[in-house]
């Protein structure tokens, strides 16, 4: 018998109530995240368990492609073939690929391979993926657009007060004033040390963007993150030309050729793949070789409980997103900042355990 | 009261098998195809009806998006509005986006909204959708690359038996001389002067591309369709560059903006949209303003029995692909010939009534 015989494949479906309605320019309000779990059992009974969350929509269609698609395919399959298994769902499913919500489902199956391979190894993820270290530089990633002044500089005093040397808002107001007002606001508050960056959720024009960002050059930005829409690889290029602040983009790349594209077009300072869009750890470090070739800073967005032990791992790693989207508060080792560095679990597997107790209450389905 | 108030939003699932295995290179054998309705209800009981389709996989996924999500996004809202919703839809879902799933979902939404509009104006498709004429060139496209040469060869002259002066097949065998040896056999049995394409279905790489290419330049080919991955927009050039048979592609790319990258870096000979996956007829009509501002023919890919009327109302229609997804069967009006020509059909909407009584025995799920 094949131990590695994969027998079983549950998914679940959970929404988590955001504690408070958190926006950003082009997304509009969050008011909770999906949550979808993915737990691959082998024929010994290890189990490693993936996930992948959302904003918010499209869980349900993402579930289906676990459940009804994907499970009956990989049923059988031999859960150490990490790499066979991931090439195999991105060309099964190329038509009603690629990338968008396929890139989400190949996720969850994928991170769950890995956490068995790492439990099998006896070894942590992030020694696993690379091994360069168990600590990572980090942010603070507000999702903060709606607070009023007032609250956006508590809510950065907050992140200061929990140890994060390094900070991250939200721009793109109607009024770019505003956001130049509250860029100096936030910065006046944490001094002229700390790392500070901007995120506009591609909400403007290449020309706005370039304005925005000649406005807040003297804040010692340390990166404008997606100014424009993903798609205008070549605006990316216009607007690096013309301001002195490093672009970063990256959650919003969902296959490795729209990296590619980036890469070759985009004139980034930071990329930010997100392992739960881009084909889990797999496409995660795909992601990362392509950034260590162009001499780039790999970041990250999202699910900083898992991210922390990949951008660790990394030589080259640059920041790790901790993300408004409290995901690690449903798991049994919420993020942990050691002089403001964030510390990748030591534990075999992925290091990131949910707690079933206390994720209980936002199951809506269990397939 | 608005009369083109969304009142209802039925979504139908079903699976309809093919009378027979077809196979091309890429997405191995399929067995039936997957038909998504969307029927849209408006508040004085005009109803329209819009689809998509798949190979055989992730319609389950696309009823997700259509019931879970756009579903509740969408009553109340102005049925005539199309523009705004399709804009609306695509922003709404963008994280989980773009293109791929979501695209298909989108389409069906959109083409039942398009089906509405034409009804209300009492007009058929193709002269709402342009009205430069009700007929277009088109050919049959065999999804073949299974068959025996006896059979290909059968199966061709079944196409011409039925009217059609163009054909298709399908290349990528293991041995390229196999594929030249077929190309050849077709090329002898219809003659020299009818049109004759072949399709790679993004088999080849780059180099094996162009050796092909140039193995079959004698047989007077009229288009070399998806030589090499879609998302390899240069490597497109390079083919082009180096063959003297013009290029193809378009049933992967799934948005407006994956066909700019085409339109600008590929050196294309013509492009094929498919209104069920590039956001229905609003992303179609978008590639073929696109298209005729590059001076490049329209043609498509699928659903022949809603393509036939686009094509026919736009003055640079190149060829109408008649597809091996006989989704036509299943409507009240199959597509017609008329000396070669494909006829748009003449009654208000779309033209696509499906046959309920026909469609009943592969109903899998009504949401
Ligand atoms: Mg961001
Ligand atoms: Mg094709």
């Amino acid at each position: 018998m094949n131990k590695n015989k994969i027998t079983a494949i549950d998914v679940e479906y959970f929404k988590v109530p955001l504690a408070e309605v958190l926006s950003d320019a082009k997304h509009g309000d969050h008011t909770h995240f999906e949550l979808m779990l993915c737990r691959v059992t082998c024929a010994d009974g290890m189990q490693g368990v993936g996930y992948t969350y959302t904003g918010g929509k499209g869980g349900r269609a993402i579930c289906s492609l676990l459940h009804d698609e994907m499970r009956p395919l990989l049923m059988g399959k031999d859960a150490s073939d990490i790499d066979g298994i991931w090439h195999k769902l991105q060309w099964e499913y190329h038509y009603v690929g690629r990338g968008g919500l396929l890139s989400f489902a190949i996720s969850a199956v994928d991170i769950a391979l890995w956490d068995i391979k790492c439990k099998r190894a006896d070894l942590p993820l992030w020694k696993m993926a690379g091994g360069a270290s168990n600590k990572t530089k980090c942010y603070a990633g507000g999702i903060d657009l709606n607070f009023s002044e007032a609250k956006l500089l508590a809510n950065i005093q907050a992140y200061l007060d929990r140890g994060f040397n390094a900070v991250k808002i939200k721009v793109g107001k109607d009024d770019y004033l505003e956001d130049v007002h509250r860029v100096e606001a936030v910065r006046s508050l944490i001094g002229p040390e700390r790392i500070f960056m901007v995120d506009a959720n591609y909400s403007m024009s290449v020309k706005d963007s370039i304005r925005f960002a000649k406005a807040i050059e003297h804040c010692n930005i340390t990166w404008f993150e997606e100014p424009t829409i993903p798609d205008d690889y070549l605006g990316y290029a216009d607007i690096a030309d013309a301001i002195n602040i490093p672009l970063a983009m990256g959650e919003n790349l969902h296959t490795i050729h729209e990296f590619e594209y980036a890469f070759a077009q985009s004139k980034l300072g930071f990329v930010q793949p997100d392992a739960s869009n881009i084909g889990g750890i797999t496409g995660f470090l795909q992601v990362a070789a392509l950034a260590k070739q162009h001499n780039l800073p790999l970041c990250s967005h999202g699910m900083h409980e898992l991210h922390v032990s990949l951008l660790a791992s990394q030589a080259h790693a640059g920041y790790l997103e901790v993300h408004s989207f409290p995901i690690d508060h449903y798991t049994t080792h919420p993020i942990k900042l050691d002089k403001g560095l964030a510390v990748a679990p030591d534990m075999p597997g992925t290091g990131v355990i949910f707690d079933d107790a206390l994720l209980a209450p936002h199951l809506v389905k269990h397939f």
